[in-house]
């Protein structure tokens, strides 16, 4: 039985991918993938192997490629950024195999990899340390309803806040809306991280507060870009390196200082 | 200026090691560290190295320590499991070295690592597709009250659920009580999955619904467990694997399908 594997590149820098990942892309006979993804590997990654690629917005035919490649009995990948599980290619393929009754035929696992959310905490500070939401401002598949309802209940109830997708050309008030919705439960100076292609070329890694984020600001945001808005206790950390965004998990408050 | 790096191991399983935590480790001259993680490593990776060890309890001696022994010029590796970002180490070692006035004396940085969430996620099939929320069910740095709040309001804006820390000796009506929030806003049937020592010895991967959730089965949940509660349109899948949670994005209903 011929294995499906979807993995995830992580950010996409080589140090980041998972051993795990690397293995399965070597032992595949194929690899299936969004063109921008595959150009992010090591072409050697790719080389002699049977490559499925196609357009941002033909998911379904590619993972139908891929699921029809393992059925054909060749060891298949699928790529995706981040984590497949997170707004990925995982739900995908379970679902298209499991429609096309292909899962008795082939052998599906999914290989985690770091999330885009983790790869930015990790440049900007450390803004996830306590509990956080994850929102996708993209409407193409969710009522924008939906969406708004979550992003003011997750800043009600003071999760710090992740923002997938915040911004395309096309999608240009949703970012207005929600920030418009978070400022009713968060103070102006609330810290927000901003990372475009973290850890790829052209790495943006910015801090700035809540009231900063006006249209001028937004301008910048776009597809490449992910948003990280703090809870209330979350603050800026003054560092050489630049400024950082840090949410305590309440340590010193309950444990005696050091130093 | 000697660097202090903040590593995520992720799961455990060195086939999800980053190369570069991998290869921040090997540089390192100090390596620190809660015990059980440190043995999660291969024992080559901390030969020759002066380690830092300290139990569960003593996270701030710990980092402490590590911004030590960085101060005094030695490359230091402080040691998180999953992603440090996410209820790790990244927090308190910023805060740290701030409260400190290190910031200035030493290069600190973090490197992501895969979460526990996306690790359970990819064992369990694809249940993080959509928005989805954290939640840390332990009040030992938390109040109570915030964490329940925010289980009953991400229930209610329908966010899949992540819930680490879900249950210990010592904290045992937390778990009942958080799904006693969120059978307000769940049918019964909504798929749960338990991941206990995920890519680790000993793993366990369950998929029950909310409603078997009873007393019984809570028992088996501890402090090594992640539970992820799916939203109102998670379903099961068959597998001949076993059962596995799926969270619609939605492209099914959107696109033309193809089988």
């Amino acid at each position: 039985m011929a294995r499906l594997t979807i993995i995830g590149l992580g950010p996409g820098a080589a140090a980041l991918l998972a051993p795990m990942a690397r293995q399965a892309m070597e032992s595949a006979h194929v690899v299936a993938g969004y063109g921008t993804y595959l150009d992010l590997l090591e072409p050697e990654l790719l080389a002699g192997k049977e490559i499925i690629e196609s357009g941002m917005m033909r998911e379904m035919q590619r993972v139908q490629a891929a699921i029809d490649a393992t059925r054909a009995g060749k060891d298949t990948v699928l790529v995706s950024s981040g984590d497949p599980g997170v707004y990925g290619m995982a739900g995908l393929a379970w679902e298209l195999a499991e429609e096309c009754g292909a899962l008795a035929d082939i052998e599906l696992s999914v290989v985690p990899g770091i999330p885009a959310l983790c790869a930015a905490a990790a440049l900007l500070g450390a803004p996830l340390m306590h509990d956080f939401a994850s929102v996708s401002l993209s409407d193409l598949l969710t009522p924008w309803e939906v969406i708004e309802r979550r992003v003011e209940l997750a800043a009600q109830a003071d999760f710090v806040l992740a923002i997938y997708n915040p911004r395309s050309k096309r999608r240009d008030w949703q970012l207005p809306r929600a920030l418009e919705l978070i400022r009713r439960h968060r103070g102006p100076r609330t810290p927000v991280g901003h990372v475009r292609n973290g850890y790829r070329q052209d790495q943006l890694v910015d801090v700035i507060a809540l009231d900063g984020m006006d249209g001028a600001y937004i301008e910048r945001v776009d597809m490449l870009s992910l948003l990280i808005v703090g809870n209330n206790a979350t603050r800026f950390v003054s560092a050489p390196g630049g400024r950082r965004m840090l949410t305590p998990r309440g340590y010193m408050d309950k444990y005696v200082k050091k130093c």
